[in-house]
């Protein structure tokens, strides 16, 4: 196990729970004639998952006093994207991945258009959750909030960088084609999630930036671990298949660096983002915990 | 052909090269490496659809004298909308349709995963439209907008539609249960662009409840037809495939009222639909005139 403190796993595990039951509260059980579907979004999102994009937005939204009331939909409803994200990844035309967290995938718990469907029902919810008045009171806001995730959700991001993902399986990119990849497939998300708190919080320019600068960087450390996982984790410690880059001949980060310059740059990443949290004078500890933590996880 | 006036005809056409214009910005051609995903976003939508949703939007907006680019924007919204849900709705795994107007369907023309990503990247975009100054100066004119797409669009509404629709394939719904499918699937977004432009106008609660009552007439009005479309229309006038709902052994507006009943009842719908629009002193002729055409139309 990766050296986790006691006060990074506590503060983990206490944004897990309360994303958890915000979005309990936003799925909750029906006995609709519909109910298929609201039992396969609540198996796509309510399954222990690590909650790091929460985490992020919850301790951002810290940083400026934010009302937790609203910083737990916010949190939420990057979750469902990320969640969204996941079961549309994992269908047969995608990834192809029947274990998710060590559970059945949802088109594997239900049917593959269940999947689809469910997927596109979290997705738009998240825009649902994100324009109620009870995430922000000022409209300016939520606004603002929706803008920024449908960008980093979309073409030029999440959305974009999952196709460049699918045409890397029969293109050999270079590292700069990789790292926009990564960039777009991940980054983008982990930085909205930064940046929701300051969103949220009317941040100054200087300090949303610093914010920003920090998601860059962890997300691109992120990444890099990814790839280190699948290229040396086991099925058993990450919960899902491993080695599917190399078999499917994929240019990753470890094929392109290595393992070992790989793994270095994942450091000066992570010391790279804390030392873009100095703007907050030691209040941002969680924040530079959670950096060190994501390059020493093991799934 | 149905008997379409020259001026209903005239603003139809209208209607599809301005929300085609739109949405050709929208999605410019590219060379970026993802190219594919926007190649395929553009077959989804600039394939000569009729464009129903954004003449309702604009021609709502115009009984509120809503500036005419603002306007544009929230029809494109709409129709990226509509086109995601095709696109998603064609896929194999759900209604596995090879053709739509008489063009290959998007997994057909690219691929399945390409389908999957393009629709969830149209999605994405119709509420970054919304979310922007353009299409609207006032903020919280914006997130109502993106508050009632994602309500119509979402779980409670077409998405949660869908997963009825498929459900209905294996379990006889009863009329009562059918008819809520089909607000869901077809009704709710039909509403959304009928009240868009009194959400944009900021119109009086009597003009928005009024223009939401013709549109729940219409869109049922609408699906109505679809099912006699399907049940008696033929491939090369619809464009699309036939008789799928028989051969699923789906229950349909016209398995259980049968074909005459049905016709009555979308006739008499229309009629109801063109009193709701009395409010508006005859200023509403060309909303009038589209609901006459919904029923008459052949494909």
């Amino acid at each position: 196990m990766p050296s986790v403190s006691p006060s990074l796993a506590a503060a983990l595990a206490d944004t897990a729970e309360r994303v958890e039951a915000c979005i309990e509260r936003l799925l909750p059980r029906t006995d609709l004639a519909e109910a298929k579907l609201f039992h396969a979004m609540r198996h796509a999102c309510l399954n222990g998952g690590k909650r790091l994009r929460p985490f992020l937005v919850l301790h951002g939204a810290d940083l400026f006093g934010v009302n937790q009331d609203c910083a737990i939909r916010a949190a939420a409803a990057v979750e469902l994207v990320h969640c969204y994200s996941l079961v549309h990844d994992d269908l047969p035309a995608m990834d192809d991945a029947d274990l998710r967290r060590g559970k059945p995938t949802v088109h594997k718990a239900f049917d593959e258009a269940t999947a689809i469907l469910a997927g596109d029902g979290l997705l738009t919810m998240a825009f649902e959750v994100l324009a109620n008045p009870e995430t922000h009171e000022d409209p300016q806001v939520r606004i603002n909030l929706v803008a920024a995730l449908a960008r980093a959700a979309g073409t030029h991001g999440m959305v974009g960088g999952q196709m460049l993902d699918l045409i890397a399986e029969t293109t050999q990119f270079d590292i700069g084609t990789i790292t926009r990849l990564q960039r777009m497939k991940t980054g983008d998300m982990i930085a909205f999630s930064c940046e929701a708190g300051a969103i949220l919080g009317r941040a100054a320019p200087p300090l949303r930036h610093a914010l920003r600068a920090y998601a860059h960087d962890l997300g691109l450390a992120f990444q890099i671990v990814d790839d280190l996982l699948d290229a040396e984790g086991s099925e058993a410690e990450t919960g899902k298949p491993v080695q599917r880059d190399a078999a499917a001949g994929k240019a990753t980060f470890v094929s392109i660096l290595g393992a070992e310059r790989a793994r270095a740059q994942a450091e000066m990443l992570v010391q790279q983002a804390e030392r873009h949290l100095d703007i907050f004078d030691g209040r941002a500890d969680m924040l530079c915990q959670v950096a060190r933590y994501v390059i020493e996880r093991r799934s």
